[in-house]
């Protein structure tokens, strides 16, 4: 029996949380509170589907109206039901709910659908309904999705704990995909469109209020779900953005590809994401950060967040970049060639001896990949099969897209070409191919039924191509596990560091600064400069003064003594008149000269997701340019050679025109150090720019030569 | 009559050119030469076209082999036609078009569809045949589209000069929009992709191998055409660039949207895109430049080329940028107010008055902006009028976007809905609004024949709506006419310039360059040198080595004569010890010091569009962040400051933290006077790299540091 597997599985990873959702995602009894005969009602649809859709297991209706609903026994409560009741479904008002919350726990009801809206997102008073929610779930070990939720349905089990309209003309399609909303609105046009091109799901989960179950417990338990080869989410945010994470990672870890499509990317959206769900919504270039490093494929648009999905589950991932296209139109073969191109593929050269063949088969096709069949493939039957077969059989790609135009409305000819299509499936099992073509509703059934996976537009084909090779390159890394051993120390220490105090505390840990020394007073400058060498810079710190350049207290250039005192007084008299300022001391720093590279390395708490590590070129570059690359601390130097790699201006610190290449180990090795102080104190450190760090030659490493870090207190 | 009209509108701009195409596009009588009795067939396509879908003009089929055909007198010649023949249309093997084509010629046939393949695009060969086309359509001056073509099609006046099957099983359906292809296949794609979403042409053309007609012909011809108010076309590569621009600019001074799809994007796609079309392709960056200076909007996928084209056509462009959102889901509201900000769009908070308005009308709805109106759209069918018209009523947007998810679907109620949205697109016709819904097919024909603008996809729908701001920003625009009035001397000048006669060159136009002197001897430095402050900086001047960094030909931070003479030799025997290096001199030249940002301005002749001028940082950051801006030259010193603007690094001139700004319009002014000196001498300058150009603070001007002319001879 699979839900038997299904529990093997999770047995062996983590035994509490799951089979604790197994209740709720695999139910073998279900109890309807509020049921009602009339299939239009919010309680009558669950009981209607239930019925209808074929499922096998218990249904026990409650409402103290009925004796008997549709033929089934209606209890007038669910403590008269002494059988074991695996979900209860509350289609109720929310007056009603906690009462029959506190029901369902004392007759032992494992887990709880809430339909009923007027919780979380009605404001405080609402809130304060819900925790009681949350209050009795903890108290009784039940596990709660919803409130105001659109519920959840299981296809295979013919499970359909949702009152949702858009399984009401037809029983859902089934497939291998998981698909968890955050949003049932948005769940269910993501359902609709899918319905359309035939696509179906193994399970839908509306999470709606996530008192309990939220988004990242049913990726966990999808996961690990041996109907569920592919998870697709839409999230507008998390609480605990480490469940999250570890639930992409248990996904990685039995190799189901995850798509995301997450919205709130502008302040603007944000802004409108907090007043839809009411709570704080992350910043979102750290999602995307989490994301990217957990091998999460982000989809921005809908059509893009469906194609992913359903290829996914469809095809494997190319084992290389390799390319092929075939087209019956040339411009289209150079748009596919372009886009393919343009998103990391290569289009290698046919093969000359397979040039030939095609030259057999048709003298005036263009052999040349982008392979042109042209309108030919319609009149001589067998053209696309010995097409793409001379092709794939050479060995020289990885992967094909077939555009095929208009072929798909006619439809006696495409069962044909969706015959060789799914023999060339067949055939090279390990190409994934692509079918382009704007089908007719009774051709795309036909893909389908042959399992032939189509798209309508070829540069949908492309992206959805693309995300199967990110996939791909994801999982065939190994990535290695970096623990922060660090012992930071941040006694003393509170609030904004002056650069002094920042430069000092990295120090500890062998992070390389300029040779500089504080002093107080003019005598103490003048002893300190004799171990210096000239010139010198003198800096004025003040814990109130984070932005020296601005008020003047960086002094560049010096060459003697006599200048040092000078710009001493200067400095300390600058910070002596300014408002509210106190007077750290002056710093007096080796001016460093020659020929570097300026860096950014900084870090930034992110208030869900924890350190993240930064990088980008350093001075004002880092601001104006906005080319950074984030990962969540630590990280381990590959993965901050990697970060560097990223930067769209990384080519700065390469060898060019004589010029030699920077010393990019040692500023991977200082990102990677960085990153475990910061995952070290996590919670202490708010933010830290070190800025700039100076890239010397190959070999000859790199130093902090500015700093500043802010502490939480 | 119509057709008159754009007869006399033809008149008032280009009469020869656009007269002669009046007889293709517009034709009172047709000759199909190797007409067929066969619907099937080639020449038997557009007699059966021309006859079922209702052509009033006379038709004359052409073929030896028949008297009759489909009730029509079949003649065995053309020449045998007596009356006029406006267009001839050649159904026949390859072999038989020229001789054919001189009968046309002399029977005094106004132009010709060659729908023949076997020439240019078969390689030399048919080069050659295809120039006799080229010769005879000269001599006669008949018109001639083709050969290799699928011909053209004029929906309103029933002319179907094609052999396509995109329109065997039903009439096209007409419409405002104009579509002209270089490729056949990609037409009839579109056309089928277009057909499916009910969206019609005024023409379909495609150009095949353009002996003749091309594709600016026929945009040129569309931008006056009285039926056509939107123009879409595909385009691989044209041969004549500035008719291209003409062409374009015909439409912009008659208010049409351009849209257009260029492939060929990548090297890998332009090397299709070559063995394609069997010619030079030109830079793509190139064309983007054109495109985006012309008001031409281009597109990059299929549906987004429909989409804009469709929208377009449909709607006026918003007169600002403030969107209001209308939507049955939060999560899509949250994605469509992402997309439309991404997008240069503002969603300005729903005033009060206009909230509690809504309010009191749904008190569940989300009345910020983006507005929920919830699933309750469908309880109460008043709300999605009294919900619009409420917001546009209030005058704080611009634009709007309907999301009905999958309302579309459901046919008896989707009609009231586009009963209300077509009211709310009468009562507001200046602010477009777009509706999105998942279609049935009848709903996607209820709602072309409300003319209500429908897109399935939200991310889609933005992207039309951003198109419509362009065209709107565009067409406000005043662009300043930039006549280029140097008059330059390039005598005695030839292949590499040096740095010191590049800038000799160029001051001739008092572009400002660092003060410098060229010196061949010793003595000669010792006097020069006096002229000049020092710190100096010395460089070897030799036309054969232009990356003088490279070879060691650069000496900054010189501070004494005797240090001068020194590198005076040091640089000369440099160059004399490399191989066919010869001595122009040594270059003394100020050392520029102080604060300045370093710029990149320089040029390329395109060969198909002439001389661009390109903008972007200076140093190596030109060729490591690949941010530049280019235009076709000549600029004004306002277009020049768009440059300036449009890179992703301009904050580098801004003032910034205390820092001055630099001096902008000084550049701006160097920009555009350097973008008429290469204008002027268009074909004699291939390249010039001005780089670094020194800006300084506000008020204080720019220097070129170096530059490089190569020039083409």
């Amino acid at each position: 029996m699979m839900q038997m597997k299904g529990v093997l599985a999770i047995v062996t990873n983590e035994v509490l949380t799951l089979n604790n959702l197994d209740a709720l995602f695999n139910p073998k009894s279900i109890a309807i509170i509020g049921a009602s005969p009339d299939s239009k009602k919010i309680g009558g649809r669950p009981l209607s589907y239930l019925q209808n859709y074929g499922y096998k297991g218990d249904v026990y209706p409650i409402n103290p109206k009925y004796d008997e609903i549709n033929g089934l026994t209606c209890f007038h409560d669910i403590l008269s039901v002494e059988n074991s009741v695996d979900v209860a479904i509350i289609a109720l008002p929310s007056s009603a709910v906690i009462e029959n919350l506190e029901k369902c726990a004392k007759q032992g009801v494992k887990s709880v659908v809430i339909f009923s809206a007027g919780f979380g997102e009605i404001g405080q008073e609402g809130e304060l309904e819900q925790q009681k929610i949350v209050q009795i779930a903890k108290q009784y070990g039940i596990r709660v999705l919803g409130p105001n939720c659109l519920g959840l349905f299981n296809v295979q089990l013919g499970f359909y704990g949702t009152f949702s309209t858009i399984i009401e003309d037809e029983k859902p399609l089934d497939s291998k995909i998981g698909f968890v909303s955050q949003s049932g609105a948005f769940g269910s046009h993501v359902f609709t469109l899918a319905r359309q091109q035939n696509i179906g799901f193994s399970y839908f989960i509306a999470t709606g209020n996530e008192a309990d179950v939220d988004v990242a417990d049913c990726i966990e338990y999808l996961a690990t779900d041996p109907n569920t080869d592919v998870i697709a989410c839409y999230i507008e945010g998390v609480k605990d953005g480490n469940k999250l994470i570890n639930a992409f990672k248990l996904a990685k870890e039995n190799n189901k590809p995850v798509i995301a499509l997450k919205v709130g990317t502008t302040e603007v959206g944000m802004k409108a994401a907090m007043s839809h769900t009411g709570s704080i919504v992350g910043s979102d270039a750290v999602f995307d950060t989490v994301f990217s490093q957990s091998g999460v494929y982000r989809a921005t648009t809908i059509d893009e967040f469906l194609d992913v999905t359903y290829v996914a589950s469809q095809l494997p991932s190319p084992k290389g970049n390799r390319a092929a296209v075939f087209t019956i139109s040339g411009g289209v073969g150079i748009m596919l060639a372009d886009q393919l191109a343009e998103r990391g593929f290569t289009l290698p050269e046919t093969p000359d001896d397979v040039k030939e063949k095609l030259k057999a088969i048709l003298p005036i096709a263009g052999t040349q990949n982008p392979i042109d069949t042209t309108a030919q493939i319609s009149y001589i039957p067998t053209l696309l099969e010995d097409f793409i077969d001379a092709v794939l059989s050479s060995g020289s790609y990885d992967t094909a897209i077939v555009f095929l135009g208009f072929a798909g409305l006619k439809h006696d000819s495409i069962k044909e070409r969706i015959e060789t299509l799914r023999r060339m499936k067949d055939k090279f099992p390990h190409i994934p191919q692509i079918t382009v073509t704007i089908n007719s509703p009774q051709s795309s059934l036909a893909f389908r039924e042959a399992g032939v996976p189509v798209i309508q537009d070829p540069t949908r084909a492309v992206i959805a191509l693309r995300a199967m090779k990110d996939f791909g390159e994801f999982n065939s890394r190994n990535f290695e596990q970096v623990i922060p051993n660090f012992n930071a120390d941040l006694t003393g220490l509170n609030g904004d560091l002056t650069e002094y105090t920042s430069k000092k505390f990295l120090q500890q840990f062998d992070l390389p600064i300029t040779n500089e020394q504080l002093v107080t007073t003019e005598q103490e400058a003048i002893e300190v400069i004799k171990d210096f060498q000239y010139p010198l810079v003198l800096k004025g710190m003040s814990p109130q003064i984070l932005h020296k350049t601005d008020k003047g207290l960086v002094s560049l250039n010096i060459t003697s003594e006599e200048q040092a005192i000078e710009e001493f007084n200067k400095l300390k008299a600058i910070i002596e008149a300014t408002p509210n300022a106190t007077f750290e001391g002056i710093l007096i720093q080796e001016m460093i000269k020659g020929d570097f590279t300026e860096m950014f390395v900084g870090s930034k708490r992110d208030p869900i997701f924890g350190q993240m590590v930064i990088v980008g070129l350093g001075g004002i570059y880092i601001e104006v340019l906005k080319d950074i690359s984030m990962r969540k601390a630590p990280v381990s130097r590959e993965q901050a050679k990697e970060m560097i790699e990223e930067l769209s201006a990384s080519q700065v610190l390469q060898a060019y025109r004589g010029k030699k290449a920077r010393d990019i180990d040692a500023l991977s090795k200082l990102i990677s150090d960085f990153s475990k102080v910061i995952a070290t104190v996590e919670e202490d450190i708010l933010e830290a720019d070190l800025n700039p760090v100076m890239v010397f030659d190959e070999g000859h490493g790199v130093k902090i030569a500015d700093g500043l870090i802010t502490l939480k207190n």
